[in-house]
């Protein structure tokens, strides 16, 4: 039966709370869908890895392979550890430059990372494995997860399923972007969270290109099919329009020059595009944008067709491509958990044994103790790569300190204190790139680092008690140099800086491959 | 009625055989299917480009952007002719380096070229274009092309379909992989001629090693997983078996080190691989795949099920990858396409109005002037990248002279003596990598610049009557250098190399995208 409904089998088990749970309403609440079936489910058949015995080092699994999950890996004690890595993808993704890839001005592959190179033990360590598959449930009383491989390949049991018997595990799944239930955005809507999502806007806006090039396709669906809607004014969709409309100025111009007066880029926000930035950055962006044809619209969708989108004041918007970046929230797999959630559905946890990372959705079990929710039971911390990539750091850290005080195993380390190992929370600012050598920085909540670098800046905007924001070029120098520091390998970091190069030199690749 | 059936429109066209026909025999096999009908086809409905008046410049009509294609189209004098580019794809594939790009060696965008960079005036001339569109039929008296558009947009009528009238028109439409009619290998096998080809095979090929490394796969089915299977011994063939073997020693065994001995890869030849070279040549080859661990079968396949291979001898070979290249021949639209042909199904021409292109398909029509199968009527040239490039090239030189003579616009060039403008038929030689900085390069054919050069060469093998061939670390630095120097663009040029030196440096990437 579980061999069926993976899905539903952890459900059918009971989390104990401990006496540390301090949101018990909160807690109480999610353990009611435990209690439905008393079923007990027969996964002993499933092929997959033993627990650990004494004598062989703690085995520590880790679900999913984005920034919170790939900081962990890298920083995880190996000598400590065996590591076990289950994602359905085998790279970590560098997300703040997935929309240069759309357009050409990257290449999809100087964006990923494979892990393999982030954590070589899962390449050649004897008892660590990344395994290429989706984690469809998780027994916390068992220590177990169950999984299902990825495969096109034949296999006698297909699709393939095995569990993975765990020590510690740290969630850190990912989330899934957000579509408010709206009608057809599933359906029609291209997302920018993956490099395979990237490929699909790019090959789309290639084809409608080409496409209105036909002799004889009228001028109004022409206009339509090169009219390139984003519906989300938060920094991916900000930068995603900002891509193209400088995709458009300087490529579409001279290499699609039969159709370049057609193009056209919308921005759909139900708010205020950039609403996190400082009110300066917010109203240097909106002016950039639109000086650069990026059309600014204020809306709420709520219906979208295959060719045009609804907005509830009754207008229509044709479009030939619709990227939809509103952010993200929990995942389905995060959903079906049964582990106490925030009233917002991401998994809640505290500030040391559990961290919170709202739409990374991170969460750590130490033994059998338990994930709760924070003081206050709300979220905390943005839902930023940064944020992510730090709290990977901290707990690879608290990893470290623990497995050396001997509580690597299961259920050993509950008498660990763990009061001593502060998790930082202060963030480094937010950017964004808006396009024609243009970003944002807003520095407002890092003053001390800031300060007296920025006296030799040019550019500034503006300066408030806080810290510092800024637009420009010089901000775009800052936004570029960053970025660049930040990604992961010193390999993908070359490839960037060649891309970026050829880019300036020979404009952008415009081959439509696939 | 043309609208549900263009691909049968073109042959209820008779085609007019003028008294330049050597070959009445043939000429008239031909033409019997193209009076089979008398329904005359309504094809006013489609859109399209209309003939060119007085006044304007000829347009020339290419059908295909493969080598000879791509070459025709970089020499074609844009002062003298429009050009009407028709393809599927919108770039031009560097194939002898895209066995490389399967196994990360090279990046997929290092290989392909844009139409648009090859001939500007496709993307910026007035009435020039190029068209993302299938050829489904022509008409040689109309002087018609009828296309289908790639599309995945909505359009009013899906699939689009329109016409292109030319004064000239050129066929190099490219040829497709040999099957044999076996059955099975168009479901299971994997070619290797298209950019997304290389991807579908790295993606199994990533697929199938984290697959096999999933806890509780067998013995047998990891074998199984993790042996490859290439069909056919030619030079891509053995390119992509050592470029295999070497990403199997340098990459698998340490990135992949948990199943890195039940790896394997077969290369069944029916005959003998590579054929075409020199026997000391073959020999070395044999010698050096064998040491790199790839294992040497002969043997004639006789059909490719899901999961297993049945030889004619009664032997099953048990495979997860299986990459089918047996050589290439005419493609369904060249068959379908009623003009003289030779023997093999391929376009016959001659050797001053029509150049002999067996496998790159491409044949051109001078007017009213029709093609003809070459004297001997039999296959004279090869079926090489190096042969398609230097037709193209000699069509843009005879339709530059055609064109200054006066004779560009359609039925204009009838009294234009071709005579005194040959068409060069020897070839460069060939060569081939095996893998492991090992390559054999075959000059026989080539006497006269090579004899010089080779004096200084110490990997020298064997040197018979007619020129040399050699094998060897040196063939391979004039392997690397020859093709980086053949490469079309600065652009992808720079980019080889450096994908080269990162591999070098860094090893291969192997993240699975998509």
């Amino acid at each position: 039966m579980f061999i069926n409904k993976p899905r539903d089998a952890f459900q059918h088990r009971s989390i104990s709370m401990t006496a540390q749970c301090h949101y018990p309403a909160a807690a109480a609440a999610e353990r009611a869908p435990l209690v439905d079936s008393d079923v007990e489910v027969d996964d002993r058949r499933l092929p997959g890895l033993e627990p650990t015995i004494p004598g062989e080092k703690p085995r520590v699994a880790i679900l999913g392979t984005g920034w919170a999950a790939c900081r962990f890996l890298k920083g995880l004690d190996t000598k400590i550890y065996d590591v076990v890595c289950i994602s359905p993808r085998n790279h970590m993704v560098f997300t703040p430059l997935l929309a240069s890839t759309c357009v050409g001005t990257l290449e999809f592959r100087s964006v990923a990372e494979p892990v393999s190179r982030i954590q070589s033990a899962l390449a050649g360590a004897p008892n660590s494995y990344f395994y290429l598959a989706s984690c469809t449930g998780v027994d916390t009383d068992k220590h177990e997860v169950y999984c299902e491989a990825v495969s096109s390949a034949r296999l006698p049991s297909d699709p393939y399923r095995f569990k993975v018997a765990y020590d510690k595990l740290v969630i850190a799944a990912g989330a899934d972007p957000l579509t408010f239930n709206i009608r057809g955005v599933k359906e029609h809507a291209l997302f920018l969270r993956e490099v395979n999502h990237a490929q699909e806007i790019r090959k789309k806006l290639l084809l409608n290109l080409m496409l209105s090039e036909n002799p004889g396709i009228s001028e109004e669906e022409r206009k339509r099919l090169l009219h390139c809607v984003v519906i989300g004014g938060g920094p991916t969709g900000v930068e995603f329009s900002g891509e193209l409309s400088d995709f458009i100025m300087r490529d579409v111009r001279q290499r699609y020059s039969h159709v370049k007066d057609y193009i056209q880029v919308t921005l759909i926000e139900a708010n205020e595009i950039l609403s996190s930035f400082d009110v300066g950055l917010r109203q240097y962006a909106t002016k950039h944008l639109t000086r650069s044809g990026v059309h600014l619209v204020q809306g709420v969708v709520k219906e979208v067709l295959p060719d045009k989108i609804l907005l509830s004041d009754g207008t229509n918007v044709p479009y030939g491509l619709l990227v939809w970046s509103t952010g993200v929230g929990p995942s389905q797999f995060v959903k079906s958990l049964a582990i106490p959630k925030s009233p917002g559905g991401r998994i809640g946890i505290d500030e040391w044994f559990c961290s919170v990372f709202h739409q990374q959705t991170m969460c750590l079990h130490l033994g059998t103790v338990q994930v709760f929710l924070n003081r206050q039971g709300k979220q905390v911390l943005p839902a930023l790569a940064q944020v992510a990539e730090r709290q990977g750091k901290y707990l690879a850290e608290l990893f470290r300190k623990i497995g050396k005080a001997n509580g690597g195993k299961a259920g050993c380390a509950k008498d660990i204190p763990l009061s001593g190992i502060p998790s930082s929370t202060s963030t480094f600012g937010s950017m964004a790139s808006v396009g024609r050598y243009k970003a944002l920085v807003d520095l407002r909540q890092n003053k001390v680092r800031i300060k007296r670098f920025t006296s030799k800046l040019c550019a500034l905007i503006s300066q408030d008690a806080k810290g510092l924001s800024m637009a420009g070029f010089i901000s775009w120098v800052i936004w570029r140099s960053a970025y660049l520091t930040r990604v992961v390998s010193w390999r993908n970091r070359f490839y960037v800086a060649v891309n970026w190069a050829t880019t300036f030199v020979f404009g952008r690749d415009n081959s439509r491959i696939g």
